[in-house]
């Protein structure tokens, strides 16, 4: 590779690098809403899923993905990623409220 | 579901779309900077893969997700998750390549 190239891979990496630590610091206060929100369904009885809410995120993600260049497909490849995780989230609390009133 | 719980739930979503928003264009800018290290590995002729620039990828950002309160596994799965795309674009851009060359 000519010192050229590496410089300039260097440079790309450091820009992924940054863009990643804000990604996950973004991806924290998401699951920090969305624990709450789990919370609040357990509280009252709803359920984990709520697939109006979820097609709706889909089109809003994949016009937006397609307005800043990103593949529409990827980004709703990431939020069913997501969303799987809040939903094993949600279960959990609700499971853990469940325990409670076990108690 | 009370009034109460009802406006929490619109603000916690609000947010959780506002972050979806900030994501996907991070996302969008991770790609183009992905794609200019893959247009620069085909014409170097490097791997689509690099396991030791993953390995500390994935120490880095478990280390970030620790102390942003992120599940460590979960930025570890979203590394995954993004690289898998990432190297499918490289393969693609490598396979171009190669077809120019060949005609």
């Amino acid at each position: 590779m000519t010192m050229i190239s590496r410089q300039e891979l260097t440079e790309l990496r450091a820009s992924i690098d940054n863009i990643d630590a804000a990604v996950i610091h973004l991806l924290a206060e998401r699951f920090r809403c969305t624990k709450a929100v789990g919370a609040l369904k357990a509280r009252e009885g709803l359920p984990a899923t709520d697939p109006n809410r979820e097609a709706s995120q889909v089109k809003r993600l994949r016009s937006l993905a397609s307005l800043s260049g990103l593949d529409p497909d990827f980004a709703e490849k990431f939020l069913t990623f997501t969303i799987e995780e809040v939903i094993r989230h949600h279960r959990s609390i609700a499971d853990g409220l469940d325990g409670q009133t076990r108690v």
